[in-house]
């Protein structure tokens, strides 16, 4: 197909994009429900069937630099995926890439701008084959990997597109430059301008939202003219392999090199993305897990930009509620989900110690505190549906820290077991609530559904607590519940000061852990947590450089 | 006046400086004709009365952590300025803007703006005083003092607050969100978006251009919410003084606490960049000036992010032409421009060893050489015509360079001192030109009037020479000569891959050492030279986050 029919083709979508981001009215290209009458009457089973045609095979790509083969995913649900991948020579890999780099980024933004929403809207066709493969690498439960898998991190993805192509756009491809010169004839110059993209972009996946996380690094990479290099986490390569396939399949099509995009997975022995990100010819690196190795690419690959989202202590201040019911069970539902393991999720929750007002009554600290863990011990109650709730937990890292914070005499709610039919293996962890002693216990993260009850003095302490808390621990969640206006003030004043998005009043289906392409920006860059946010105009313009060429006409 | 009312005052210029710069077509919001007509018939007059009201005087402000005074300022037409400063203790400075800087960090996009408007209509305003103070601060030559320093200074600080604006505004500060529930009722919620500013700005002067140079980055903090603290050169101190005066009066009148723009003089004991650099509360650098210290900000202030102009070798290709007499009119002209002291000055012309074709018949190597040595021997040989060109050598440094490359047996011309009336003192040479080696002998910057004549094998080699030159030791400019179209075209592929800008055929009057405002970009951040343009989004973009809160409505 001509590359500018592509554009033609997805035009719509981006307009709306545009206007969405700009307006932060409710808008989504890619529908969140999994029904048959959007996706198709046959489209989950065809979706199961498909992921299940994928196991126990070699997932194979005409790359460069292969060397043999590698994976050992094992689903969280209790068995191996059985799937191999290429196993490649960094070396090669990165300078047959940088070799051939050049056919897309001297091609226009359009067609750029046209194949990257096409390649969107082939992975949105295959969002249940997507939502399989996010289920059994990152353990959560169907729903949440169909959704946040699926249409949520295309709806990301997309996002991305939108900023880099209005930022591109900005500047025109000609320009006609005429200045007077009073009675005399003007000077009259063409001025051509180009995008230039830096270079390789490397995108480093999680493993708890391999696409979510990773689609807008790489599509802003992509679209700004920048070869892709996508290194998945061990334990999530099949989702970003399913992504990378699409991604080559579409560029194969409309006449483009396939390796522009390309995987790099690690092997036991050899872990990839050091090597990687050290590259000369690595100009962008999209990273998205622990403080430790985001320090280190930040220290380390001096020649690359580098956005990284890693650990944070995100909280929530419970001053007062006109809704205390409410309350508790949006807290209840936002602990639980996928067993805390977003990096949204609150771990420290700050009460009064006096206790607080609510529309049943003044609750004392300890009254707060016993509603919450019987909320999120209701809500699990019923096996099938904690199940459908929890996901499984991800890594054996996780279950440890479950078990050994789970012995301490500080527990308020213990973490159960829970058994999930058809998947024996599954490792399925209700909430673990503490009670925190001091200011030591909880100012690290816990990663994992393990979260702190914390006494403060008075709401004044909790908002004084939790600024510096963000400003040294880092967020990306705050949430806040109080009856008082002034105290909403205070606390949207202290997250402007500290750098974090702040939700009030959570008492219905918005949780404090979800946020809204779109509408809602994931992250500041302004606190330890990360160093952008997703999405807006500095996540993508410097991802390309203008080169300008002028002559007289 | 309410504060509103600057911006509106103002709205207009915004929005053309915007239209501009999306077009890329003329505009310029601040006359670059000194003429009585346009800036009164007293301007020039009122001016250098100002100017001289300030020589040998304490220039004061009334700011935090002043210890005493310090400022040494010579003109290098021959004269000691005999102006004094405050000399500031960096820790009580930096501590004390950071204490106060929330007023200005939580006020509204418009009335930032619309002050920062303001302080350039007025700086436009003493567009003569400051000719003079950058004219014996830099050497330039008072015209250019008064255009470059004056209005051209100016319309970079707008470009970079026309940029900040239209980015900040592309998120509203309010929006509604209403996502469809099917055949429930909508969830619906209020989100507020505030523009938070990174902390305070630092804005570290050069000697050659101390306005051109520091209001892009200045403007650009400012506008964005941020306090800044200027640190100029020490050599170039006035022209940024009288900037910060001006920004200090605005704020006061629109009640705001002036410290939020504050001066930080080095003494000749105490140099204050490092100091200033490394401060916590420094959240965002600008710099001009060499490699070694850029290089030094970039791995040392790592809690900032930082904006650098450094050290290039800018180079030009002669390939052909069918205007001789106008490219070598040209190329005298840009080489004797401020006696080569220009971060876009050429200084490496390389032309094949075969000579080149003409409109005038085959020219020879040695016959363009001596064709463009004669251009610029007799552009100078009027003493007060070359004066009027040159300006001032602003350096002992770049002094003692010319004495030192001119004692060489390559030299092709010879530079010479002009004696200027009334300036006993002042340092005036005419430029230089070598005859290279080998590429060792030019691959460094000589920085002022120094330049190479460099034969190559042919424009193909030209260009590969180049194309790895601007990769490796960075440019700002390339200019072009060549009738051919194919090689035009290979050229501006060059430029594209190694990241610079580049101007074809210039033989009349434009100059590749120049560039305008809102068409042109300086510097493209893709190469060593610079790691950014202005101004373009990513200038601005990343000087602020923005911050959400979100509730049910």
């Amino acid at each position: 197909m001509s590359q500018s029919a592509l554009f033609e083709r997805h035009k719509e979508t981006l307009e709306k994009g545009i206007s969405a981001s700009r307006t932060r009215e409710y808008w989504t290209a890619y529908p969140e429900s999994p029904s048959p009458r959007v996706y198709g009457e046959t489209a989950s089973k065809d979706g199961e069937a498909a992921f299940k045609a994928l196991l126990n095979k070699n997932f194979d790509f005409d790359m460069p630099g292969k060397i043999g083969t590698v994976g050992s995913e094992k689903s969280p649900y209790g068995f191996d995926l059985g799937i191999t991948y290429p196993k490649v020579d960094v070396k090669v890999l990165v300078s047959e890439v940088e070799a051939l780099r050049q056919e897309w980024a001297t091609t226009s933004i359009e067609t750029r701008t046209g194949i990257c929403l096409e390649i969107l809207d082939r992975i949105n066709k295959r969002s249940f084959e997507m939502g399989f493969a996010v289920m059994h690498t990152t353990g959560q439960a169907f729903m949440m990997a169909f959704q946040a898998g699926g249409p949520h991190a295309q709806d990301r993805g997309l996002e991305a597109v939108v900023y880099a192509y209005e930022d591109m756009a900005r500047t025109p491809a000609v320009a006609r430059w005429e200045k007077p010169q009073g009675k005399r004839d003007p000077i009259v110059m063409e001025k051509n301008f180009t995008v230039v993209p830096r270079g390789i972009g490397l995108v480093i996946g999680c493993s708890t939202f391999p696409t979510w996380n990773s689609y807008p690094g790489m599509f802003a990479s992509l679209v700004t003219g920048n070869a892709v290099i996508v290194k998945p986490h061990p334990g999530g390569i099949l989702p970003l392999a399913i992504t990378v396939e699409i991604c080559r399949d579409v560029l194969k099509e409309e006449g483009f090199n396939p390796n522009l995009v390309t995987l790099a997975v690690d092997g036991p022995d050899a872990l990839l993305a050091k090597d990687l990100a050290l590259a000369p010819e690595v100009k962008l690196i999209d990273f998205t897990g622990s403080t430790g190795f985001g320090n280190w690419l930040e220290d380390n690959a001096r020649q690359a930009l580098v956005y990284t989202e890693k650990a944070g202590v995100n909280c929530v201040i419970i001053d007062s509620t006109d809704n205390f019911r409410g309350m508790i069970g949006n807290l209840s539902f936002t602990l639980s989900l996928y067993s805390g393991q977003m990096c949204t999720t609150p771990q420290n929750i700050f009460i009064p110690e006096g206790g607080i007002e609510t529309d049943d009554g003044h609750k004392s600290f300890d009254e707060v505190v016993a509603a919450l863990a019987t909320g999120v011990e209701k809500l699990n109650s019923d096996d099938e549906r904690a199940c459908a709730i929890l996901g499984a937990i991800q890594s054996e890292a996780t279950l440890e820290r479950i078990a050994k914070y789970g012995k301490g005499d500080n527990v308020v709610l213990a973490s159960r077991s829970v058994p999930m039919a058809g998947f024996d293996g599954a490792t399925i962890q209700t909430p673990l609530i503490l009670k925190a002693t001091d200011e030591s216990s909880y100012s690290a993260e816990l990663f994992g559904p393990i979260s702190y009850v914390v006494p403060s003095k008075n709401t004044a302490d909790s908002l004084s607590i939790v600024e510096n808390s963000v400003k040294t621990n880092g967020a990306i969640s705050f949430g806040v519940y109080s009856t008082s206006e002034d105290i909403l003030d205070q606390a949207e004043a202290a997250a402007c000061r500290s750098g974090v998005a702040v939700s009030f009043n959570l008492t219905g289906p918005v949780y404090v852990n979800q946020t809204a392409a779109f509408s809602d920006f994931h992250a500041t860059g302004c606190n330890p947590a990360a160093n952008a946010a997703l999405s807006d105009t500095a996540y993508v313009s410097n991802r390309y450089r203008v080169v300008q060429s002028r002559r007289h006409i």
